[in-house]
């Protein structure tokens, strides 16, 4: 980003935007930087998307209405309890804009998905940062009663490290006067969805993405789940910025993948297993591995830097994520991809090790 | 929607959204309310949109580099002049947003397009509304030297009327303290863009779109175009608000459709011939039919109700926009469609007006 022009707003002064992983075009690198599905869409997404390209010159039904009735069979909720958005992204930022301001700050853990600051500060909220355990796990208790909006990533991000719903619902109940979020972006791979929690709280959101387990990340596509009143304000907030916000082919894309959940449902068990079987070998090697329900792994190895480490496999042509957060500075996030791309990622972390003297 | 719940921030307790024009799925209606081409995309867009569909679990890219290097090609800017967006709302919000604030209020007419009021609103931004002619025109001299940033969407909605481009200039000129924003959203369809005038002016902010003159509604393309420096502080926005605002589909769309520049052209020219032809029949029914450059024509009749005739139209199975604004609550705007559809409008026009015995 250059520096601002003189028009900028001052509002704005402290802002600094979000980085996403990086999309590197130099080479074909194995990407396990940014948590995509490693398996293309079920095969009726491509045939949907096709039937929409030929009438793209209208517009795409704002209500969502199919969309919407089609993930509300699925999930077992009212149509007016979802709310479709340009990937999750766009619901969290609603849900900032919708329920936060200067009397209403929002609380999350010190180590999460680093977009929920942005919001933050983009919506001029303040933002509590409640520390992790050593092992970087989240304390439920540390959430009690907090009397402050809540956003928790369930399995979080990015350790993996997930929450059982019990301890979810201690959160939910001690805070009724408060919005509790929880964001379901990786709850597919192995976690239990919080879900059933919705028929007691009405200050429960629940947001998913179809960007991970649905093999959709290059559609945008998200959704937030919640009491149809939460639900209404969202609304609000939406025809307040861009109600034709899912365009047709997207549409298209998320009711076929909705009709085909058995794929996904295959391919994330096979995610998991290739994770399960990663995360032992890794351990094998000296690694310190969180127990993620995600589709990514987050470890460090104890004689070896992190950056260094990351760097290294990219010079071998494996792209993971690694973030400059002192805490964590020695971990990397790796996507968890098919066996030959996990093989490919322990022969290079192995290579690596051997040219290093640690192995 | 429904009432608002108490976790509702009160900020925006005086929030109307904006009501985007009704898409009834209860028959097949001839569609002249949204403004959409009655024509679709290009041949290219589909084949596009075809490859994207089978790598969808990879996310977009972030920066659109080829889509922006596209349009920057056949607009002749800089790719650093260019931000694209989730349609021309999202470029739109983006720019209330980075500029706006307390001390820096918003000025457009009081008859235009509606979305800008719920931006400002939005965004707790003080807004004037500059009164227009009894002729619906804008006056430039209105503008000048006004202080505050200005938003002109030009050709104007729904009036259809346009300033050229030395108008557009007296007020970029007088105004250089402050950004004005011209929204040529319907410039393809017989206005003159003021994209030159960027060179000169450092304050001067275009917005476009691909879902009137590009036939892409549905795909969900706007974007802006200005001196780098505004540029990048949109894009501090967006980076802040949803990074990956483009799905692969409609990124690989516009490039198509920019690629197959004169199949637009050509229907451009076609809806314009249309209108002209409709404008002097409804002239010749007795209407009072503004000089509209765009798409669409804005239309009342001395011995009519602008309501009435809208019901009338709708019965008769054509739907147009009726606007409940008292000031033009006569009027209808009538999106320019294929000459059959406008026959058909011109045919329920005049049953309806024998109806009423006004013909």
């Amino acid at each position: 980003m250059s520096a601002y022009s003189r028009f900028f707003s001052d509002r704005h002064a402290s802002l600094e935007a979000y980085t996403p992983g990086e999309q590197p075009r130099d080479m074909a690198y194995i990407k396990l930087n940014t948590n995509e599905s490693p398996y293309p869409p079920s095969p009726g997404v491509a045939a949907a998307v096709a039937r929409e390209a030929g009438r793209l010159q209208l517009y795409s039904d704002p209500t969502c209405r199919d969309l919407n009735a089609k993930a509300a069979h699925v999930l077992g909720v009212g149509e007016d309890q979802i709310l479709m958005t340009n990937g999750s992204d766009e619901i969290l930022n609603f849900i900032f804009m919708a329920f936060g301001d200067s009397r209403h700050p929002f609380a999350f853990p010190t180590l999460t998905y680093g977009f929920y600051p942005v919001f933050a500060r983009l919506n001029n909220i303040p933002y509590r940062e409640i520390p992790m355990g050593t092992d970087l796990s989240i304390d439920p208790a540390d959430y009690r009663g907090l009397g402050m909006h809540i956003v928790i990533a369930n399995p979080n991000a990015p350790t993996g490290l997930y929450l059982d719903v019990s301890q979810i619902e201690q959160i939910v109940a001690t805070n009724r006067d408060s919005v509790v979020v929880v964001d379901e972006a990786y709850i597919d791979f192995g976690g239990e969805s919080c879900l059933p929690l919705l028929k007691a709280y009405d200050n429960l959101l629940i947001t998913r993405t179809f960007s991970k387990s649905y093999s959709l990340a290059g559609a945008r596509l998200g959704f937030g789940i919640g009491h149809p009143s939460l639900i209404a304000d969202l609304n609000t907030i939406k025809y307040s910025t861009n109600p034709y916000n899912i365009n047709r082919m997207t549409m298209a894309a998320g009711i076929a993948a909705l009709e085909e959940n058995d794929y996904y449902r295959e391919k994330c068990r096979l995610v998991a297993g290739e994770r399960e079987r990663t995360k032992a070998a890794l351990r094998g090697l000296g690694f310190t591995v969180t127990d993620s329900a995600a589709n990514f792994l987050f470890a460090a190895h104890p004689e070896l830097d992190g950056e260094e480490l990351y760097l290294a496999l990219r010079r071998r042509g494996i792209l993971v994520r690694h973030f400059s957060t002192p805490a964590i500075r020695n971990y990397n996030r790796i996507t968890v991809g098919t066996a030959t791309q996990m093989d490919a990622l322990l022969d290079a972390v192995k290579d690596y090790m051997k040219e290093v003297s640690v192995l």
